[in-house]
């Protein structure tokens, strides 16, 4: 099988670019994660997988990462990407990863994607003991991302 | 290179949820692959992949799966989900999975996958031995999501 | 961790299919990946991969990917897809992949691909030494698919 990560990290970015592919390589390189092969994963903290913000990942892995994006041409308009992360309360579970985005405040991303862990744990009668949230908000100059991920690392 | 998978196993749920990704979530933990890292992939049955209900698949694991979904917000709305895995008549060759789904019933993405699984194999040239199909249909009551997938495992 | 690729190869493909994924499973057939699992990935081209036109996919292989596509039911639209390897100054220095598709001519394509990938190095401030490029055309007669891909390879 794939190696389990064992440990994560939340990162988040945006950015302007003059095409969305070229807006989002931007986000992700300000979140820390642009010079990698991210692969988009759905959505589980493995048991036992550690937060480590010293995370670091070499040029060209291949990153297992829950993410969620936004991108938008719209000039003013307001975008925001989140990642929650819900830490059960028996330490040897696993935990939930959700993400969120959408043409709105990184207030109202935040407050969405709490519900959405908690509705995640309540359907899996899974007591939740924290939620760790990471967000951000862009307003569009031309074109715009917002991006928000969980990274799962080794 | 990446270990290929030696072992399959065809899943389905549906779900009711608060938003889209909570219904995909709770609908995936119906079909039994809700507490795993989802890797989406396109679309060959290993050779000498076997069928095995057994499999269990440890907690945050990243597992490659080919599957569709769709989600509704329509109230009454009957959506569905397939997958089909064609096997070939000569035993040492590989096979293929198609997934397929709509705002149609069970019966009409069965009939559809079949037909997409017999394409792949004449635009081959390879003698189709058996078409297994996994499927579902949900009516949606606020927001719902139909699954179908094809889980590749060690 | 996962293995980080050591070789790539640039691939594309067009086809008509009676539905968009048998359109695009034609599609990656013809391009020469088709009897393998595509993983998806978000696009760096590790340090020291090397280019290998020689590359042999065992089939039903998962494959790190970086791709772009696109799908037509419009008789008689041309569509294009394209990716594109930048490589760096400095051989040591991973290099970027970008993929491009659209309801335009193949030179349409081509010309904004190169777009993106000098924007990907001017914001990493790294220096372009060349710019690999591969796109294909089609014009759709009912349902057509053009693919192209950098496959990632070991």
């Amino acid at each position: 099988m794939l190696p389990i990560p064992v440990k994560f990290k939340l990162v988040s970015g945006t950015a302007e670019g003059e095409t969305r592919l070229t807006a989002f390589d931007k986000a992700i390189l300000r979140a820390g994660v642009g010079n990698c092969n991210l692969i988009k994963v759905s959505s589980i903290l493995p048991p036992r997988c550690r937060p480590d913000r010293g995370i670091v990942l070499p040029p060209g892995a291949l990153v297992p990462v829950a993410y969620g994006f936004i991108t938008s041409d719209v000039p003013g308009e307001v975008i925001a990407a989140a990642v929650a992360v819900g830490l059960a309360e028996d330490p040897a579970s696993y935990g939930i990863i959700m993400e969120h985005s959408g043409r709105v405040s990184r207030a109202v991303v935040e407050a969405e994607i709490v519900r959405m862990v908690e509705e995640a744990f309540a359907c899996r009668s899974l007591p939740l003991k924290e939620v760790l949230v990471e967000s951000t908000e862009h307003q569009v100059v031309k074109l715009g991302c917002a991006f928000a991920g969980v990274v799962l690392w080794y």
